[in-house]
């Protein structure tokens, strides 16, 4: 089993190898130079057989060939070649691989084959890889990546992603700083020669940036070894995960794409149980618990307070939260009066609390948020957007409307969890979004918000604040 | 009941009096000045207590002083005047009246009694009324709309939406444009002092101009006539529906809402089965069953094929698809021919067919449209956007990556469904709904495509053409 120690040369490598340089587009080409603009140049070294510069280097033929010890390497060689990488490597080279090419089980018997080979290799030899059939790594507090990423995903956050699939992690990457979703590190494992799920928990469980971990697994190496991981790992830190392959038809796609054996789902759905991981059913759902986990104190109870404009999605989201088996909170009597004060005669004071158009949202939701008997708050703050457009001329701003809520969530004191869900044009979902910062998750599937209290109520974890 | 002319007059009016018309910012004010924008003006007439001139207009003290007969009146009054506004009309006005007012049994006791008693009026004095507590009817075909709705709303399309809320109709209007969604009538119908749902929907069923009716409701005003109603309105159109009140807390949010009895939801569960309704668990649910339905004929068997670049997604979709009873396609011999003829060696031929970075998402894509044992198809045409945004530059463009996929489709002859699902960042979301056009449905939840699907094979509808 890997220690933390371990695999600190994959996320904080003090040199990295790029073996399989190209002169040409493609990754061998693109990734020294990201590393590059990254600050990494200066311990960076290409490896390629075709002697002369490359990106106004000197290129080196082999690995045992650097002019130094190097701790990382990054292999995007032909999967033919890897064997001789692994062994060259082994003489004098980097320990530590990260192999990004494809071709091996996912491929069939034959790449199979040559993965078994790689595997014995490595562990003959003692070098660390993660790989093949992955793009690696990123970690955000150094800005050290193995792939070329947008420059957006860098900013630090406090989500741990494992992937198995490469394009699947980048397509991810690429999505999340839409969704104010930052990250702490991600890796995608691929076929897992080494380094798997089990080993990258634990790394992440250690990390002081990494508050909730999320994990998109095809099928795990070694049951109950995942078991006994989950559940050392979930006392510390909440895991969310998301598994493929629950149809024999999803079981038959992932040996061809990561080469997974994915199983019997009853049997993932007893160790993500019994693991105390939380199982998401969807990509969307996977990640707006993401959001909530990160940025939100455990809900201490299972009392809910909603502070709605529309009664109609006051009325869905109720529902969604019963069905979950949270209760619709009592209000405090000092609640109701507060809102009362300044509420129009038609304004029902009660829970879902529906505010209309009588302009009360914040006055409201100040009023729930600092009522003992609530446990946790849904703010659907909406309006029609013909509504916004005659009146933001005017002077009247989104924040007027609903109240600053990320200020008045701080307000409050942080003590209970605020999630804000709604629907509609997206110019007004995206005011909403800057009104709650990086810190008040907002999920445009306003039934989300119910799930991710529920998560927020399953008292699995404690948050490890940096 | 009401027969479809009988309705006619809210849709399609002849002549219009704006009941409770201002001089000041509000309904009273704006929707004067829209109907006028809209080719309404020479047809408009404006009735307020204050003389004087309006938007340049004569007023009149009431609507018995209207100079000549109107068909429709707007209404827009304090709710306490609504009975002398309904005695008014009876006498000489409008017979139709939509009420756009708010304060009936919404808000408690009192407000109820005033609403029984002006159902019994309009009732006993023969007159039609929809609402009140709603902001009523959008007509796309001639622009006809009695609420201020954004005029991107306005283009034509195949999707009728009765939504019980004023404010949730009119959100949902605001968002349906950027979903690609069409509407031909939207109605909301609020507290329902007279026509009802099941008028509607027979209204609906009727129009010419809908394919798809698309109910979101608080509580039924009569169950076995709603499931009646459904009966005959699903053998020729589909239906589907979003209710809210499943639960206590839901049902009391109702009640305080639209003053909906939501009752026992296993009851409705069975009418709108029964029905042959497709019930929606959520609103994103709802319109992405929309789409699909508005624009993809039926699906004649349960054999899926999905084409994708990334595995992952495959697996997942492909997952969904199975939990609900579809089945994965075999590919034909002359499939897999014409895919592996330019697929490179590591790509696997199969469902789901995970074409990775190859290139011949188009060749796949055209390949299993053309197959006869698939029945539909889902495409998942996602990239890593950095990758987008450094070969954008060099004329590498969505459509030569992963196909002209409307117009495929086009080609195809459209005679099975085609579903996309995607997830990433939402510039490749917009060029992939650009390549889909109006006519195929992209889908941000991947496995709404897969609900979709099944909802496309359920058969109980036949598409009515314009």
């Amino acid at each position: 089993m890997s220690s933390a120690s371990d695999l600190r040369p994959f996320f904080e490598p003090r040199s990295i190898a790029v073996i399989g340089a190209r002169r040409n587009p493609g990754f061998g080409f693109g990734i020294p130079l990201f590393l590059e603009r990254h600050g990494f140049g200066d311990k960076l070294f290409l490896v390629t057989p075709t002697p002369g510069n490359l990106h106004g280097r000197p290129v080196y033929s082999r690995a045992s060939e650097l002019p130094e010890p190097v701790e990382l390497g990054i292999v995007i060689v032909p999967a033919s070649a890897t064997p001789e990488v692994l062994e060259d490597c082994a003489k004098k080279g980097p320990r530590h691989l990260i192999l990004e090419n494809a071709g091996f089980s996912e491929t069939g018997p034959e790449g199979a084959a040559l993965e078994a080979r790689c595997r014995k290799l490595a562990k003959d030899l003692g070098l660390r890889v993660i790989g093949p059939n992955c793009v690696g790594v990123v970690n955000t507090q150094n800005r050290f990546t193995s792939t070329e990423v947008m420059e957006e995903c860098l900013i630090p956050g406090h989500l741990g992603i494992i992937a198995q699939s490469g394009v699947f992690g980048n397509i991810l990457l690429d999505w999340l700083p839409e969704e104010h979703l930052r990250i702490s590190k991600a890796i995608t494992i691929g076929n897992r020669l080494d380094v798997n799920e089990c080993d990258l928990l634990d790394y992440l469980a250690a990390d002081p940036a990494t508050r909730v971990i999320v994990i998109y697994l095809e099928g795990a190496q070694d049951g109950p070894r995942l078991l006994a991981t989950l559940r050392r790992v979930t006392a510390r830190k909440p895991v969310l995960v998301l598994k493929s392959g629950r149809t024999p038809a999803g079981q038959a796609a992932t040996v061809s794409h990561t080469g997974s054996l994915s199983g019997e789902d009853a049997v993932y759905e007893a160790v993500f149980r019994q693991g105390g991981a939380i199982r998401a059913r969807g990509v969307h759902e996977l990640f707006d618990l993401a959001k909530a986990l990160s940025t939100q104190p455990p809900m201490r109870g299972n009392r809910v307070a909603i502070v709605t404009s529309s009664g109609s999605l006051g009325a869905l989201v109720i529902d969604a939260c019963l069905d979950l088996g949270l209760v619709a909170a009592a209000l405090a009597e000092e609640t109701v009066a507060k809102v009362r004060r300044q509420a129009p005669s038609w304004m029902n004071v009660k829970n879902p609390l529906d505010v209309g158009p009588s302009g009360q949202f914040r006055v409201a939701l100040e009023a729930v948020l600092s009522d003992p008997g609530v446990d946790g708050v849904i703010a659907i703050p909406v309006v029609p957007f013909s509504v916004v457009r005659a009146m933001e001329p005017i002077g009247f701003t989104a924040g007027l409307w609903m109240g600053e809520i990320a200020k008045l969530w701080q307000a409050s004191g942080k003590r209970k969890p605020l999630v804000v869900g709604l629907v509609g044009n997206s110019a007004w979902v995206d005011r909403i979004r800057k009104l709650c910062g990086d810190e008040v998750p907002v999920m445009d599937l306003p039934e989300h918000a119910a799930l991710a209290l529920r998560a927020l109520s399953l008292g699995n974890h404690t948050h490890s604040e940096e």
